[in-house]
């Protein structure tokens, strides 16, 4: 699969949320299943390429045809194994718990690459704290501001969405048939020993079955478009400041074309606002599929959630390496910011004049007011927020 | 204002986040701003009817024109409060802090209805915590569970949402022209207790400046979409199963037909599922609007809040009031859910005997699993949070 | 209502989909519908003041109570029409003929903008057919084109657009409680000449019962959306050349700052962007309530439709007049384009130079290709269109 | 790619808009372009597995990879192709063209299954034109219609769907780098003839370049989201009626479970379904890319199309498939419509007796008012479009 034909940076992502991915999760939580009903040692082999040609749809999920295959080629060595697979489950414990840890995973790597972000805009606003350029409001330039004061607020959106992130939780699925644990109890375990050991086991957190009551889905839908609406904000500052006429910064290294040979395009920019224009809608989706769902499992709102869930975490993570490496190579004009407030003084000096006037004294020598105190404090709570993380 | 004929219940929502409830939270901020430019006991009065004809579109925000009228109107009696009206703040600070406490206002409302919510759930999940009924998944019957079970899954969702609310914050905004506040600075006010004045006399949340970093409004929306799934989600059950085929819920009161005599529509689940279906896309369409933005004012995209924050705050304040009263009148029907577990004995038991052929020993009387422990899990729970909300 | 304070320039919409306006076609559909039933003559008088206070949610749809009201100011004076009124018709006959009416009535006045509009950019691609400028790709400047094809390519989308909105049809409902036309047909009255005769009084299609197969309301959702889109993408363009660092490109008439004095501020296209970026989210929601409709009338999907509809019609119809004044009072600097394709020479004649090299020949003197035939193509196509509309 | 892990159903879109696919149609318009520019005989052939480890994403698109990789591959054995390959076009051109042979393709194979749903659903309209069972409005039982009407307003959606796919147009995109065909003019060929002759050899409509005037692209969004609309709309009624409680029809297969031997799921309409909730979406991104294009080529927006209608078009696929099944394989029981009927005799023909009483007469022995003249116009309609079709 070579995705980035379709989503150029794609396989920034990884293996995360791969078919074999999904496959491998399934099985661990079989697996991590049999040792809570006392089944130790089973070794269970599923192999993404023996699923070719196998008939996935009629079950509506993969689990179906994957229990019986895992049961299939246990049935001659592992027989113990084969006839305690699954026992107790229910499709749907499977495929929640092992997208909850495909999605913790996911989360993981987002998560490393925001703090290396986090800690390099905090250089970046450091380092200009006090560089001055113009602020521009509704597209015209408005008063002075600093590119510390930019970055900074830049940053502020990148700390928000990372503490959305750091307060998800991603729980365990096992309620059974019908979220009531009948089946386990009926086999003579403990339903809420089973549970806590399967969470424990998946190093996930342990919950009372959530089959139709979706938030810890939606939850993580919202944290990772909130990282895609803070890098897609950046971006769009850097795809309007690297324009030629205004040049205030540039991509470290652009990107080609087909048949210009003089462009530099700015590509990360532009590949991370892609994602921003897209994962609102998967998150909305993600949303109506919780508020559909009805009885004991939905009829189709649980099974909108996979596809999308996969995408929106992919396309984060591919953002969020992007949007590290914007930042890393990022680089800063002073001089033409300087050249732009200089040939913008008149302008941009009116409303100090009018405040002045009012204040009745001349007006002071700049007017960056707080900016660099509001610098300050932004990098106060970045400096703490990174120390708790570690 | 007749909404309710595109929007019926729309006046659950009453004055919150009306043109008029706007207009007054605009000056109350330059009310309260003037007290912290030390302008103390100006009476500042604006007249929605006045604002007719008044031309607002050409500022592209509604403050400008306000302003305006309002100085005109201070200029004979109140020359000082005319003089020093809005000094310092740029039309962003004003409507984003107009909106922050037009919202939590309105979301205080929701919290009161949630509250009630989660009480009528709480006693019902109590009540019927050991009624047994079937447990249907993808439409089917699966096996039993009971109504208690049910009541505690949909309070489950409930208590999720309710978290999200209680963890809102509502920022001041105070950045000036583009967020360094040089105006105020030059005015040769403190910058920091200029802010924190006006959070405090507004009692919003003391912030840097957030213009472009629009966190606040989106976490509001997803807490707010959180609501409606969760409420959705109950609707949808109710629907399916006050089916006259089903009969084993109704709703208190039905609602007429225009030309059936005999309807008894489940009118509320039919609104509160209307909600439902709307909130996630003015959710994304937020979102979007937050990845759009760009410089120190974005051109479109903060412009795209304000409305859309009305319909998401003013559809769930309504649906809120719905989703409580549904709960309050809901009729549980306990013998006609005793009536389709009788016939569906065989089916719904299949299961059943499986696992106690697989441990070996016969099916236990009944086969609600763990299903008590559940529900008293999701009360304690529920217990706690409204304990702790008092 | 000023509802402009949430929607700056709303007030262009005019009375379209107002609540009265909303009720008045409701009236109008009782009033023709009497004249199908052969009650000539009455006069129907709904007052919007009236329903103050009156319940509108229990019914779950307007009609239940306007009805009641109705037959209640009908009962003294007008027996006949009292009886008869509303026979044969279910609410949702009602409210889908009133909403189609109203959507017929506003999209009249969006064609008539959409028609000022494409005679303006024709006469602006006439004009600066030859006017070079730099062609910007992925915010770089690309090679030379001209204004004449930018204002070209915004003239296709905008052609495109209205080929839709003139195929879109407003079709009648008149299915009865359930679609079947029982009741028009226990009444003696030959169901097609009912239906037909109400299409007729209203100027809508004639059409076989629309209950639940909504392609015509998501048509006329697409059709809007396409418009937005087609002017959105006109704003973007202003805005990005009205910055000052580039200013190839100036509103008439720019707005004004509430503390920038010196602000010009290009207003109609932010505002038109606002609009863009909200429209889609609308039409999805209604694709939605289209695939959720269920048996005869679905239980909250037809009740999504009237506000969202409301919503996208007056944004639209908001969005026509401010994108049809943009390009009235367009500002076109040819001697800004000249200087900075002067500016950017080397490098937007690189390409150039490489197919003239492959070519083997001396590049020539200018490299605009075929942009003049390419303007006078989609000129000759606005002509046709604009004659084939009169 | 076992797709069908995260979307059960995926592998019925076979190999439309597969990562391999694509590159055979990026190839494909290259070497139809070369025989363009008068370079017969070419033989272009790219590996999708030579991309793996290839840098894609610096691009920002597969294009400029591709053609490098395939200019390495001709320098050897075909210097005059490697020579001209490309020259004239940009990698919009490319991949736009490409997009549009394969949208064109997969389209095809929709209305294949269209006209299938098509046939089978006049079939059996036709068989139950007089199969009479309760109209349920608002989950209520309402008045009796017949199962043939419930089908006939079925099949109007699908054939309003189906008129939408058959005006669709696939238009060529061939304007180099800025869309004025400068590079193709300065080659010296005939831009005009170029243009037509590339859309004729890839089987497009030719078209003047649309680089950023998006409605060809969102045209075919809208016509796919209908098509999920309407298949979304049986699927519910499907869902519905089905339920146990109810049983008054069937799939022709039910889907098992992983752990209740007893279950026969109705799998197609649940993955149908699921489809639906989320294309809508997935259109509404197509629409903001569209209304966010800019200058000559946009800088994000462009770039969120490809996987966009890469998901829309391989779902509604897909969705066409269980659609056409579904209608197939439907089982209908008019034993249990009727017991329904008979058991809400009392409710169900309370309007009539209210129209009856109006009218002056005894109540008529049926009340199926003009159900079976509605099947007939439907049915004709379906006739002649189908045979237009062939």
């Amino acid at each position: 699969m070579v995705s980035d034909l379709f989503w150029p940076g794609d396989d920034r992502a990884g293996d995360h949320l791969t078919p074999a991915a999904f496959l491998e999760a399934i099985v661990d939580v079989e697996e991590a299943w049999l040792a809570v009903l006392g089944v130790e040692g089973a070794t269970l082999v599923a192999d993404i390429d023996a699923l070719w040609g196998r008939e996935l749809e009629s079950g509506g999920n993969p689990v179906i045809t994957v229990v019986a295959g895992l049961r299939e080629a246990l049935a001659t060595g592992q027989p113990e194994a084969a006839r305690w697979l699954h026992r107790g489950l229910t499709s749907q414990d499977v495929v929640d718990s092992a997208l909850m840890t495909m999605a913790r995973d996911a989360i993981a790597d987002v998560v490393t690459e925001q703090r290396r972000l986090v800690r390099r805009l905090a250089d970046l606003a450091r380092e200009h704290r006090d560089t001055p350029m113009v602020a521009r409001t509704l597209t015209q330039h408005a008063v002075p501001t600093t590119m510390g004061l930019k970055v900074a607020t830049w940053l502020s959106g990148v700390l928000d969405a990372w503490d959305d992130l750091t307060r998800l939780t991603f729980p365990v699925q096992a309620g059974g048939a019908a979220g009531t644990q009948a089946a386990v109890v009926e086999l003579g375990r403990d339903p809420a020993a089973a549970r806590a050991g399967l969470a424990t086991a998946l190093g996930l957190a342990d919950a009372v079955p959530w089959h139709t009551a979706r938030r810890p889905v939606t939850r993580i839908a919202d944290a990772l478009v909130a990282c895609t609406d803070a890098w897609g904000r950046i971006a769009a500052d850097v795809l309007t400041l690297s324009r030629p006429e205004i040049g205030e910064l540039a991509e470290g290294v652009g990107g080609g074309s087909s048949t210009m040979p003089h462009k530099a395009n700015p590509v990360l920019s532009t590949l991370i606002r892609r994602a921003a224009l897209t994962t609102p809608q998967l998150a909305a989706t993600l949303h109506l599929a919780a508020a559909e769902q009805v009885a004991e499992r939905a009829d189709g709102a649980w099974h909108v959630e996979w596809d999308t869930l996969r995408l929106l975490l992919r396309r984060t993570l591919t953002a969020a390496g992007q949007a590290a490496d914007l930042a890393d190579e990022l680089r800063v004009h002073p001089d033409r910011m300087a050249a732009t407030l200089a040939g913008a003084r008149e302008d941009v000096r009116a409303e100090q004049r009018a405040m002045a006037e009012l204040a009745g004294r001349e007006p002071a020598g700049d007017y960056l007011g707080a900016a660099g105190d509001l610098v300050d404090a932004v990098l106060t709570r970045a400096r703490i927020q990174l120390e708790e993380s570690t």
